[in-house]
């Protein structure tokens, strides 16, 4: 190691913050050495300024740099994509004639897109075998360099590959090739050092896909599979997708009778049925409610509006190609992407004074994104979804006030559905707009904010918006996946953009900072982490039908009618008034996962009194109806996650 | 004319039901001299099958026929025709060279498309004192026969009437002129006998308009211009509209802040402002409520469709021209232009039984109709409006129970807006669906929930839409404009193209009729109707800002939080806490028409009272908090349409 300045020194930061400078290109092997022998011999890739690279990837400029081990988070990266080409190499045991196209790893396995073969999913059983002798017979997987001419050759009947060496491999000379056994591939890396070091696999799925995801190329048939260090991974992870499937909320919306996606109305454009909506309706009266504790005022914004806002606010610069544009006599409109640019146009249209602002909005604003139709799942990824969307016109030095406030929101939001979460603090990237002072200004607010806060987040550094630091919030569910939640994102650039002004207490003009934020981030999406994540069971203020009252038998009805008038009005109560067996009836409401079933017998009927039975199948007896009915207030007032009426008067 | 079709016998029939036949064709000026000498005399024009026509129009086949005396509600029509073509006259002795496109009466007067001169309303005294010379002359307005050779000729340089001749007159020969002293205008009539008939005239303004109202087509001056029996008649009308101008919704939308219609953002689209919003927002939640308490359940449904569905539902064939269509992947979508389509691929989602029905779903569903730009106004015409929704989906048995419901919801609406209003039932038209049972059957039923609601109401024979009979209401507002308002219509036809069906006590499959009913109509348009007719005054319980507190000086600033904290929650209560003298806070109040003003001294807060102010500048002192909160209470629950604590409370 030289401490030695010279012009082609690079100089290497690692995880800890700590430097290494070297005289010239280095390997991330060398690098590891450099640290430490064991690491060197451990070495297995690189993560370079975020890439993952083979050890033997030459850094030549300054870089940040983490060594990847057997024990690293990244390692998994490299099982997998070992895994997709030993998937690759056993389908062409099996199926000589098949043809490659391309085969990355995934956030939970690997895919290959192939083509030249007809299989499918019975099909699985042969080539997992294959892939097992594979791995059993431990093949080094080298990395070989090969000149373009080679590689030219190697795949002169392989469009796909010929169509990756003049796109991400233009320019490169040698090309990069990993070969295992009598086999090998085009390939960047990294990977394990032998097919044995690959645990366990399994085919999960058959699916289609387009050749680079564009919808005027050719149709290939997508692979996917997943790969772990050891069997008892896999069979965790095999579980947790049983579950995960179980739990899927295009079943829970079918089952439930929430939502419907309908091939003649259009992919990607949910319609929301009459419980669906209950639902969303009370996610939107909270939030609503909220809002206005906190000030906000409600406005509404068209659908549509003219390019010309789309030029004005950037949108169309940047996002047209997922915009749906329409054409309205010769003059180009467009759907609206983002609910900013509506807002932005009603604060404009008034005069304000300091002492005017804050000026909060808020508006559940659908938004339409042109996602591409193989995209397009359930209420996770939609065409057109709902933002529960705010925006502030602030004062700079009012950010630290504002954001604390939704801050407060956003926890309680969280609370109150039980949802895990962690935070992220995303600052100033190289590419900005806003001066150096308003920059660190608002960075130093937001810091405080989640300093007092006191909530864990990283720090992103260089991550923010072009246009404003962020914090974004990511929530757990109950299968430990992870979803986008929450955003609070400064924005210098919209008001800049709009000439938006305020007059200040000097009697100038000037310019608001923008503060965009969202709780649930989308309806939809949001929608289907509950589903899934309560698998149907809605909290007891959520739920479509809170109450089901059962009859033992007809002469009951009146009965059910008087305790049903009872509660209507505060809740949403139906009665179950088909003849069916009260096991029946009982076994139904447990299948539309019913908070509460009310059992009226002809002792009921007698006392004046309900046996309630809850969704956990527990039951008690004897209830005044009364005393229910408090309960239930108690219950849906504080929004409780789940019922507990039977623990706490049962005992 | 050949021989079997002179010989054909013609029947026609009158206002009272009654029936004249005739061997062959027949002029109106005949039928009238038929019915009695006295009405052929008077007789001015005669409405055939609803068609204004002069008295010399030839009827040759059976029709409906109403003679038109100038005793008669359309001889205004005439009047105003008339008018129109005095103006064209009295224009071209002004500027010869002005050339003429079209001059027809409107609802409240005429209009003609001018081209060649450049006029401005300046100009108007000029022409209307050579209208009033040609009125004073009284020259006779006559019906001239020219053969179209010689029609030809006399517009060979009118490329207007040339396009008229070769399309609305083409086929016709001889063509029918009106002349009047030495000048002549291609025209159908029907007019008045001669000028001096015309009562009292009156120039408007003046606007631009294409040549048919089609964007592509020249540009044309349009001066519009009105006409009535008498000095008296065009005094009130002059009067009516210059109340009117004053309470323009766009005046007042701008005054109070409520909405705006951007140039960048796209014409007929209008973002709704803070204030706009609560109103809607209190309209919305008062018809969800209404809907709730008679089982209505909502949905949502996209904004977006593909035209598959608009193909289903006939929308395609019938409407394509009026919809935003717009191109996705090479597929076509629309925007909506109607909700029901949308409800009725939510009921198909599902088995449903006899006893399920009715089914009753709402929505606030916005929809979107493509008018030309020269014909938005403000709110009042808009491209995209949010129609209360409802479509029920009902057995034939259940129509008269449903549509009673429904009725009573309507009348409960208009008489809480205190709105009179008039209704049409309108009854099968020549052309239809469905079977003669379920016509008379579903048409017996509305008839009967008429006279059960004993409301006055209109029979409009044959005015039915295809798909099956209707009830509209039309209101009135405070200065006797009348507007379309709440509809309920069968529709006999659309569960036909839906194959909507559900299983009989029979078991057997059968189809459901639909109820599509609307109680506002469309947001907008009552949301413009309210705005005009309380003038901006809303009822208490509408008002963006309900209450707000003037502290004499700003020493009181901490007793008017106190005050305000105990109204805030319950209701919009805010602050005026500018530095300006009381008599400029109150000045602004009224122009606000905030309903209630609390004046708050030192006197006020030594007491722990408030002074109470209205709008109509009536004002109490020694107000104890709690009665003017309990009495809010009465007036926002029962919907008052004026402020009443004064009164009250002062007397």
């Amino acid at each position: 190691m030289s401490k030695s300045e010279q012009e082609r020194s690079v100089s290497i930061e690692l995880p800890d913050g700590s430097q290494l400078d070297f005289d010239g290109p280095v390997t991330v092997e060398d690098v590891a050495y450099e640290i430490g022998p064991g690491l060197g011999e451990d070495c297995r890739a690189g993560r370079v300024d975020g890439d993952l690279v083979p050890p033997e990837y030459e850094i030549t400029e300054d870089a940040r740099l983490e060594i990847v081990t057997p024990g690293s988070d990244d390692y998994i990266h490299l099982i997998r994509h070992s895994a997709a080409h030993v998937f690759a190499q056993a389908l062409q045991r099996v199926y000589p004639e098949a043809e490659l196209a391309i085969g990355p790893w995934t956030d939970d396995g690997f895919y290959y897109d192939i083509s030249g073969v007809d299989i499918d999913e019975d099909d699985f059983p042969d080539i997992k075998a294959e892939m097992e002798s594979i791995i059993d017979a431990d093949y080094d997987i080298e990395r070989v360099l090969r000149d373009r001419e080679e590689a030219a050759e190697i795949y002169a009947d392989n469009e796909y590959k010929q169509d990756i060496l003049e796109t991400e491999a233009a320019g490169e000379d040698p090309i990069s090739f990993y070969v295992q056994d009598n086999w090998q591939d085009l390939c960047k890396g990294p990977h394990v050092q032998s097919t044995g070091q690959i645990g366990a696999i399994e085919l999960l799925q058959i699916a289609s896909a387009h050749w680079r995801g564009e919808e005027d190329n050719e149709m290939l048939t997508r692979v996917y599979g997943t790969a772990f260090e050891s069997e008892s991974d896999l069979e965790e992870f095999l579980e947790q997708r049983r579950k995960a499937e179980e739990r899927d909320h295009r079943k829970i919306g079918q089952e439930l009778n929430l939502f419907s996606i309908d091939g003649t109305t259009g992919p990607g454009l949910p319609l929301y049925h009459p419980n669906g909506k209950t639902v969303l309706n009370e996610l939107s009266d909270y939030v609503a409610n909220l809002n206005r504790d906190a000030d906000y005022r409600e406005v509404e914004t068209p659908h549509v509006f003219r390019t010309e806002l789309w030029k004005k606010s950037g949108h169309y610069e940047n996002y047209r190609d997922d915009m749906f544009l329409l054409d309205v006599n010769d003059e180009e409109y467009g759907l609206k992407p983002m609910n900013c640019p509506g807002h932005a146009t009603i604060f404009d249209q008034q005069q304000w004074s300091y002492r005017d602002l804050p000026v909060r909005y808020f508006e559940d604003g659908k938004v339409y994104r042109k996602e591409q139709r193989g995209e397009l799942s359930g209420l996770s990824r939609t065409w057109a979804f709902t933002i529960d969307d705010g925006h502030l016109f602030v004062r700079p030095d009012q950010i630290e006030d504002e954001v604390e406030a939704i801050m407060d929101i956003i926890l309680d939001i969280l609370g109150t559905f039980n949802l895990d979460y962690n935070v992220q603090f995303a600052t100033r990237p190289e590419k900005s707009v806003g001066s150096d002072e308003i920059w660190e200004r608002a960075e130093n607010q937001l810091e405080a904010v989640l300093e007092d806060a006191d909530v864990d987040y990283d720090v992103e550094p260089g991550d923010g918006a072009f246009y404003g630091p962020k914090i974004d919030f990511a929530f757990e569910d109950a299968l430990g996946r992870s979803w986008d939640g929450p955003t609070v994102q400064l924005d210098f650039n919209m008001p800049e953009r709009f000439d938006l002004s305020y007059v200040g207490e000097d009697n100038e003009e000037h310019r608001p900072v923008m503060i965009h934020r969202a709780l649930y981030g989308s309806y939809e999406r949001f929608f289907m982490v509950l589903m899934e994540h309560y698998n149907g069971k809605f909290p007891p203020w959520l739920a479509p039908e809170q109450v089901r009252i059962l009859p033992i038998s007809d002469d009951q009805i009146p009965y059910a009618k008087q305790i049903q008038n009872r509660y209507l009005g505060d809740y949403r109560v139906e009665i179950e008034d088909r003849s069916w067996t009260v096991k029946r009836k009982i076994r139904e409401a447990h299948e539309d996962r019913v908070p509460y079933m009310l059992i009226l017998g002809s002792n009921e009927e007698e006392d004046g009194t309900i046996s309630v039975r809850d969704r956990k199948e527990q039951e008690v007896k004897d209830v005044d109806p009364e005393a229910f009915a408090e309960h239930l207030d108690t219950e849906v007032d504080q929004r409780r996650t789940d019922v507990t009426f039977v623990q706490t008067y049962g005992n």
